[in-house]
């Protein structure tokens, strides 16, 4: 446990006390095991199910979460395509080492076992690009530093969010993670057929440049852990590679007890923010110096599996 | 490419022109693709022999380079180390999703193919921490940005360097691919037997908590690709689930024709100052935004396998 004292105005803001109170006492700032295990039942949240998508690669199960406020249309159009079925049969066609993985339906199909022409069904063929929202009424759950890449980040709907309020303008940072639409080179020629997760330091460049549509909650070593392509940016070079997705469904569209029983704390809880101030601080005694600093891809959103679903 | 126009101070310092000459044109940023392949043969180095490691891991060959400047006695006793054969036949023993990979001769060596106690030979079993080193007499190619974990950083020797002039102290920070000795809880409780890799987000919490020795040059997918441990903290927790690091040696000890033939772009060359500045910028035309930012840790050091070895 270490105890660090903060200069008297931030502890009395934190306090609200200190008018009452003049003695200060130092924060102790616990350990964030402890916080995870003692948040209320309240700070957590169950998945939406038709805002979480559910895959399987190689026997595993890999969770989406969706990001609707960020990337509304983007969401809707892959929830729509993963609904349809569209994904079923896909596959991993890219490892690029430290950057990303990418999936969809390769152009020569031989590998996924379909053999007919993949239809995108009722899915738009055409969408805008969704790279940045309003940022001036998000009511983030803020972190206390910059990180250089952002004037400012924090959370919100459980995803870590950068913004410069100067322009207005908030984004899903490309953190470890995070999933986003892969597009040519038009900016506009996403629609979320092809998508990629983030499987390294963070390419926080690539923030402003592309749509990101949410995050991994579960699951991730089933893409950060396959063998790297070697073709150029990382893509298999031969469709025996692939690595096959062979389901891929809306979690509202499987049988109650198939649904991966998950809940993520609410970055809006007191929990979470206590967390947050704890991961700017060394609480394990393994450490001989407190870094005082966090940055907003280096803090990951807890999340736990239920084991008995609720009623 | 991206054409920029930086502030006339800038321009000037850069050309060192402007006093004769007030006419300033827009700095024209090159791809990194096109400044590693202009880059003079003076421009890269051979690695040393007796500062660089080889290990065979799932067929694949991992280069490792020691950082003698940083970890004077932990390069050494690593270098005694592989030099007499303490690495051959040993293994991976964790795999932590977005975090660490680490190596070294299992307590149970049922898995190693070895039976005999494991001697660590002429090493030493006991040495200092050495997690900084004194800043302000290095002479660090710098980086332009701050990233928020240390006040200034940039490159020597080849690795990516944190520092804080008003402390006197700079340290190898943990990015991607770098490498540290492991530790108990004492501080110097590393001597370099049990080794780390970072394969996620750059865990800069750990910096000047830990000794760090080095970097992957050349392998990071056998290192990074590997299954995730389902132990506490990524351990493995069957030995039957280790893998096998048949062959560990000092490359000074191979013979020749055994030798990887790579070469590792000058951190101090004029070419490599060019890909900082360049690295900032979005010079590919695929990009609607330019950053305008870079950090330490999203920056690689070119290197390349040269095809035919120097006389």
């Amino acid at each position: 446990m270490v105890k660090t004292t903060l200069p008297l105005l931030a502890v009395c803001a934190a306090l609200q006390a200190c008018a009452q109170h003049q003695t200060v006492t130092p924060v102790v700032h616990r350990p964030p095991a402890d916080i995870i295990k003692t948040a209320k039942p309240r700070e957590w949240r169950t998945l939406d199910p038709n805002n979480t998508l559910v895959m399987t690669i190689k026997g595993m199960e890999v969770v989406l979460e969706l990001a609707p406020r960020f990337a509304p249309l983007h969401a809707a159009n892959i929830r729509t395509l993963f609904h349809e079925g569209y994904f079923n049969h896909s596959a991993v066609i890219r490892v690029h080492d430290n950057y990303v993985t990418q999936w969809g339906v390769p152009a020569d199909e031989s590998a996924t076992g379909k053999e007919t022409a993949r239809s995108t069904g009722s899915a738009q063929s055409k969408l805008p690009m969704e790279f940045t929202i309003a940022a001036n009424d998000l009511k983030l759950t803020p972190l206390r530093d910059a990180d250089g890449w952002a004037a400012q980040s924090g959370f919100i709907d459980g995803f870590p969010v950068a913004l410069d309020p100067a322009e207005d303008k908030a984004w899903l940072p490309h953190c470890y993670g995070m999933v986003g639409a892969g597009r040519d080179s038009a900016p506009d020629s996403s629609t979320g057929t092809s998508l990629y997760v983030v499987i390294g330091q963070s390419p926080r460049h690539l923030d402003r440049n592309i749509t990101v549509v949410g995050r991994i909650i579960k699951g991730m070593e089933a893409l950060s852990a396959l063998p790297r392509g070697s073709g150029a940016l990382g893509f298999y070079e031969k469709p025996s590679q692939y690595i096959p997705i062979p389901s891929a469904s809306l979690l509202a569209d499987l049988p109650a007890n198939k649904r991966p029983q998950l809940e993520v704390m609410r970055t809006d809880s007191a929990s979470f923010k206590e967390l947050l101030e704890s991961r700017r601080h060394a609480t394990n005694p393994w450490f001989v110096r407190s870094p005082e600093y966090s940055n907003v891809c280096n803090i990951s959103v807890p999340m736990r599996v239920v084991e008995h679903p609720k009623k």
